[in-house]
């Protein structure tokens, strides 16, 4: 848990509020989001809100530190596996599931809304800056792990998780902007955007990163020492 | 001029409201933007301003035509030029100029929260899908081009347009919200971002483009192993 969460909140009672916040922003939107409406999707009143983060913008402080702890979360988990398995992890975790309901979009758009108003509140900006700048050193870590241990070339690798996050970002953003939540046909032209992003990050950048690894995984072993990982679950379904 | 342009309005005085709505979003945002502000940055009369264009939202959506025709002259006054440098040209205009005086940032910003209005409003969604599909049809059009011309290697025209697009709109996005506009120290953690993620598209896109070029590069750069460093200065002048 972040250290902006305030450790007063029980463990259930935050995630339950969080999973609400979610719901809420899912459904209302950034802009007609209420505390009323988040008690109601947590099924506890608005004073308990209140009275563990204060107003809705330091709730919504707390729901950004959420976000990147669940995501740190999920990528320390797969910490054990090979460079090239976490990078296309984290790109896929980035594109929207194969049964995605629509909240790729409607909390994509939310999470859009609620980010314009970090330039104007610090509070806000202080939180979105640092989920911004883990997610993207956590794309370049992977690819100095990879650099070091042999899977990947040499490249910049602050450079590189820019372009993977900034590209991925850029294309949920577009797809979002142009489509109609509110309407009856939600998917507008920018629709496949981010699976069309996604391979082409796959062809320009992850194949460029793994160019000079071949097909000799053993080459990877000499340099880790570490057992051959198994590569018959690679994710590659976007080929 | 676009369709969506009143064609009862004198292109003088569309020019200089035009001009005066992109002042006024720089100075003001979009959620305290006025027709008042904008009449009084044009030095006309806001009845003028309801005249020609009706409510603040349909000059909204007349000023993102405009935006629209003013990218697509200057992308066309580039149409002679060979491949790589129209790609470089279009890269290179979606990225921060040296004389930046924050308006990149300001604009960007009320640009971004005029985006996420659109989702709920059909006018807004209709234009801003027009302006973006425009955009990465550009990008297509110039890599056709130059797999035609023999500049590119054989790639997806449309998924990489989508990659260069997405990049550097994402780019843009994550180094506007997590800057402060109105604060004394308007740079923020992402403030590099853009040019970042410009260096890595010439590292992976670019270069990778120009790879397999050889037959025919008499009077360009002749490219046949990936740059050490990042030549982005090969455009002519970013305006």
């Amino acid at each position: 848990m972040s250290a902006d969460t305030d450790s007063s909140v029980p463990t259930e009672v935050h995630e339950t509020l969080m999973q609400a916040t979610y719901r809420a922003l899912c459904a209302e939107g950034y802009a007609d989001l209420t505390m009323q409406r988040i008690a109601d999707e947590a099924g506890k009143s608005k004073s308990l809100l209140h009275y563990h983060y204060g107003t809705k913008r330091e709730l919504l402080v707390s729901f950004l530190a959420y976000l990147l702890d669940r995501f740190e979360e999920k990528v320390e988990a797969t910490e054990d596996d090979a460079p090239d398995e976490r990078l296309r992890f984290l790109l896929d975790k980035m594109c929207p599931d194969e049964d995605d309901d629509g909240d790729y979009d409607r909390f994509g758009l939310a999470l859009t809304e609620l980010r314009t108003q970090a330039p104007h509140d610090e509070a806000y900006r202080t939180q979105v800056a640092r989920n911004e700048v883990a997610i993207r050193e956590r794309f370049a870590d992977i690819i100095r792990d990879g650099i070091e241990d042999g899977t990947f070339r040499a490249v910049d690798p602050d450079r590189t998780a820019s372009l993977l996050f900034a590209a991925l970002d850029g294309a949920r953003l577009q797809r979002v902007v142009a489509s109609g939540v509110d309407s009856n046909d939600p998917s507008g032209p920018a629709h496949d955007t981010p699976a069309d992003v996604r391979a082409a990050l796959e062809t320009f950048v992850v194949s460029d990163l793994l160019a000079d690894d071949g097909d000799d995984a053993s080459n990877r072993d000499e340099v880790t020492a570490r057992p051959e990982t198994d590569d018959t679950d690679a994710t590659e379904g976007d080929e």
